[in-house]
Parts: C-alpha cells; sequence; structure tokens
C-alpha cells in the first residue's frame, strides 16, 4: 500500500517551540492484525495542551515520548479493517496522532455521521474544544441569565464556543482576543456583545470599561496578564473555569498579581481537564450537535495544508495566528 | 459611670501600617436607652481582616470609616441593660469595636457559658478564627483519612486549629510557620507532623522535603510565596481553601507563580469569609466547644494589656510576632 509520513518528537523545546524540535518520518504503511483498524486521517488536530505534553515538567498527562509520533485528535476514513465493528469508508475520529495513517484497536476510535455536520467539526465545535467549552462553561462557572462571562483566547476554538454558549443563556459576553481582526470576529460574526485587544491599548483600562458591571464568570485560557485583568474585575461569587495557561507554556513562570481577588470576592477557581470528563461526552455532544447542524453555534477553522506544513501551524498557534481552530489537511 | 477609652482609624495606612494610624480617645461613659445594652468589654480580637478594612479597595466589606471606633470582635460582660435578654452580669460576646464600653441593641451580642470554656476562647478557638478553620477544612477541603493538609500561618489562631482539627480526622498535617520557635510548638504541643519555617532555610526544597506524597489540601492564611511553595507540591484533585494574604495586605501585589498548577493538577480554589455562613455557626460551633473543653483543641493566647496596647499589639502581629489568638485585656 505504499508509504505514509508521520511526525515524532525529534527533542524537547528549550523556550519557544522551534521547527526542529519536529521530525518528519517515512515509512511503509503496515498490515493489520485482527481486531485492528487501518485508518487514513484527513485532518489532524492542532491544539495548545500538545506544548505542555513537550515538556517533561509534572503535569497531568505523562509527556510525549521523544522519538514517537506526537500526540493529536484526528478525523479520517477506515480503509482496511479487520475488527467487527469497522468497516472501510466509516469515517471516524480517534488520537492517532500527527500521522497519515494510523492503526486502531477500535478503543479510542469512534464513528461519526457526517450527514448534517462536515468531519472536520468533529475536532472542534463538535469535538474536544467544543467540548471543554460547554463543560466548563456549565459544570463550573454555572452562568444565570444577566449575568457576565469573560472569555481569553476568545476567537480560539473553544473561546468561540464558550462566548456562543453563554449568549445562547442570556449572558453578557466580554470576549479578550490579540488583535482587531479577532475582535471583529468574535462580535460581528458570533455576536459577542464586546471584546478587548489585548495587545492595542490599555489592558486593564479596557477591561474595566468593557464590564461595568464586573464579571461573574471566567472562562480562562491563557493565565498572566490577561488574567489579571479580568480577575480585577470580578464580582463577589464569580467562578473562574481555569483551561489554559497558554501564556506559560514555554516555560516562563507568567506570574499572576490579582489572586487575592479570589479572597475578597470569595471566587471559586477550577482547574480542569475535559478527557477527565467523558461520561458527559454524550450529553455535550448531543447538545452541541445539534447547535451546529442548525447554524447556532458557528466556527472558523484555520487549514495548513500537509502534514509538513502542521510544526509551522501548531508554532504559529501558540503566538496567536489561527482564527479558530487550527487543523492540518492531511488527505 | 465615668469615662472610657475608645480607639479611632485616624488615617489610612501609605504601606506598612503605623502607630500613628490610630488615636486614642476617651469619652463619658453614655446613658442607654430602652432595648439597650451595655457592655464593659474584657477581650478584644485583634484580627488579620482588620488590615483589609484599613484600606479603601474594593473588598468584600466596606472599608473602615475614618474616625469611627475601630471594628472587632469583642467579650465582655453587661454592666448595664434595657434590653429583656440581657441581665447585668451576662458574659456576651460581640462586635464592639476596639473599645473599652460599648452599647449593643443586642442583635449581634451572643451569651455564652464559661462554665467550662473561659471566655477569650470565644473570640480564638470557640469563635471566628475557630469557626473559620472549620468551615474552610470542613466544607471546602474536605479532607479523607490518610491525606495530606498543609497549612500556613500555622502557629496562628486559625492555622493551629485547622491542624489539630484535620490530625483529628487522621490527616498527616504539614504545617508553616515563619521562625523555629512557632514550628516547633505546632509540632511539639499540638501534634502537627511536621512544620516549615519558611524564614529559614529553602522553602521550596524544605516543601518539598515535607511533603513527599504531595499535598491534598491546602488551607492558605499567607499567600505570596508561602503559597507558591505549597502549590508546587499539590496533588490531583487538591482543594484549596484560600483564606487570608496576610503578606499582600500592605499594599503590595503578591505575585503567584504556581497558578498553573491549579490547572495541571485540576485544583480546587475557592475563597472564603466565615461571616457569609453563619447558618453553619451553631453546628461549627457545638463541635468547637466540645474539643476545647475535653482539651483535644488546644490553643494559646498572646495578650496585650490594655487599650493603649492595641495598635502595637496589632502591627505586632501583622509581623507574625504573635503565637496563638492575638487578643488585648480590658478589663
Amino acid at each position: 500500500m505504499g508509504n505514509y509520513q508521520r511526525i515524532v518528537l525529534a527533542s524537547r523545546p528549550q523556550g519557544a517551540v522551534a521547527a526542529s524540535d519536529f521530525r518528519l518520518e517515512t515509512h511503509p504503511v503496515p498490515d493489520i492484525g485482527d481486531g485492528q483498524v487501518l485508518v487514513r486521517n484527513h485532518f489532524l488536530s492542532l491544539d495548545p495542551y500538545m506544548r505542555m505534553r513537550m515538556t517533561d515538567a509534572k503535569s497531568y498527562a505523562d509527556p510525549q515520548p521523544l522519538g514517537e509520533v506526537m500526540t493529536g485528535g484526528t478525523a479520517g476514513e477506515v480503509i482496511a479493517s479487520r475488527h467487527p465493528k469497522f468497516s472501510v469508508g466509516d469515517k471516524v475520529v480517534g488520537m492517532l496522532g500527527w500521522t497519515e495513517v494510523g492503526v486502531s484497536d477500535g478503543s479510542l476510535l469512534k464513528k461519526v455521521d457526517t450527514t448534517h455536520i462536515p468531519l472536520s467539526a468533529y475536532l472542534g465545535a463538535v469535538g474536544m474544544p467544543g467540548m471543554t467549552a460547554w463543560f466548563g462553561l456549565n459544570q463550573i462557572i454555572r452562568p444565570q441569565p444577566g449575568q457576565t462571562v469573560a472569555v481569553s483566547a476568545a476567537a480560539g476554538a473553544v473561546g468561540s464556543a464558550v462566548g456562543q454558549l453563554a449568549k445562547l443563556k442570556g449572558c453578557r459576553v466580554i470576549g479578550i482576543a490579540g488583535g482587531r481582526k479577532k475582535c471583529d470576529y468574535v462580535v460581528q460574526e458570533l455576536g459577542f456583545d464586546t471584546c478587548v485587544d489585548y495587545k492595542g491599548g490599555d489592558l486593564f483600562a479596557d477591561m474595566k470599561a468593557a464590564a461595568p458591571e464586573g464579571i461573574d464568570g471566567l472562562f480562562e485560557n491563557v493565565g498572566g496578564a490577561v488574567m489579571d485583568a479580568s480577575l480585577a474585575r470580578m464580582n463577589p461569587f464569580g467562578r473562574v473555569a481555569l483551561c489554559g495557561m497558554i501564556a506559560g507554556y514555554d516555560g516562563h513562570m507568567m506570574p499572576v498579581h490579582y489572586l487575592h481577588m479570589a479572597l475578597s470576592m470569595r471566587l471559586m477557581i477550577q482547574g480542569f481537564i475535559i478527557s477527565e470528563h467523558m461520561d458527559l461526552w454524550p450529553q455535550g455532544l448531543a447538545e452541541l450537535g445539534q447547535l451546529v447542524a442548525s447554524g447556532k453555534l458557528k466556527y472558523r477553522e484555520t487549514m495548513a495544508d500537509g502534514l509538513a506544513a502542521a510544526p509551522d501551524a501548531f508554532i504559529g498557534m501558540l503566538r496567536g495566528r489561527n482564527l479558530g481552530k487550527q487543523l492540518v489537511k492531511l488527505a
């Protein structure tokens, strides 16, 4: 069946991720054994959590091993099967990594229906990022209609879903994003009430102006000064869903100067990782699927072309170059 | 009935609190009207929260007004009453402030039984500090037997109760305190398993050595680097009861560098203020009273002599000079 390409972790980043931390390899497509499925990946998902895996610091997941295929969510099509539950042609999502072709025993592979929802959306609004937004908003922030919800990295795959879901709940929504283009996108296309551009102007003054009645729920994807500007505006009994601290992934400790607000405002801050809440996925994905299929939950994709473009796209995503979900088109 | 003394807030502190921020005044003892009670205070409680009230920053309580009696918990005796529920000689606790004599309408005044529990303990182990410890441990940290609980300001009124209550629950307890004397006290007299002296040695290395199995519950009274050293050792799904950030009360922003642990370890951090949980006071005080009366919950008091000594004692407490509950003996 010829050869396929894959990308392995060549070295752990020293500071910022470099393209040289990755290595593109070519291998012959393997034969499959009994109970196995061969998948051709059409899309690879690039996500901030991958940056954490590249280091060997204490975290929720084991570090990505050197010399092995980079971890990552994938959506593709079964091209050979010796597994009773999968047939050639099935559309599937899984965690096959940065690779054009992958072998699965079926345990982490899920068939999806692309009749009303495009395959790639199962890596975004109807996948892990969508579930992350859904869980953090509904299970941690639990906003009431009329309350104010702020979300950082607002134009990203998770943030854009958080804001739209909060709007559907009747909340006032403040986005925080880097650059005018992203802010215009979340306000004009996604319906956020306002957006603070953390790259332009005075972050703290702009957040104060954007939140005249304070913030009741914060969905935090960034950390550092961006988080501080929101913490400074929190209302009593506010909830913070701590989802990401992308600003700190390069090994820098990003100090937070406003944690005292958690005391004076009696805040609840909850860190979470969506893969630990699989019990809620069926419920969440059903809701998200319906919202996407009916056009109530919008999303955008930034698509890199071909596996070889993945490292550069990943580095760009860490620097905020993408709008919406960052994907790599593989086939 | 002669004169009495009281202390008012003369000026808001510029940086550290100075004795000149307070003013001692002499007034004639007032007459009381119908429904009022006149109380001679025997003890005044000095507590870290008072530092926050002295500034006019956004917080959970209104700032202490200038020129008015400093807020504060008191324990004393009724010396005149035109209130049906109080009689001369009743022992009472209230919030009459930094004053030798106070008038109350009875609404915030509570009669206490000093048969088995000394009057002063109602300002400490069987009062607000004890309830703070009880609530944070039982309602936020909710430790399981065998888990590790860390508490900062361990030799203080709240911290010493937290550690003993956690020991009674079968936990391993790590104290963090300033100086050898305080550490010896919490280990040798209160039965903590170990204590890290944040003033001596290497705080982070010492916390690592003290918590070989990590920390499951953190009761945080200090903030800043002391909090960081504990956050760095937190186990997955740990809980942090955020009770005080005394290090930051002087207007300095105390940055926290390890908040990313809240993400990677999926921590829950809850700020709280005990006066908002009055519904649990009867239950908590009953438990605490029994433990104190039976000698299972030990406490110490640092007693300043006379109202005029209160400002210096308060400044000393903010600098960690006290062991156990800081009180002022008034009569």
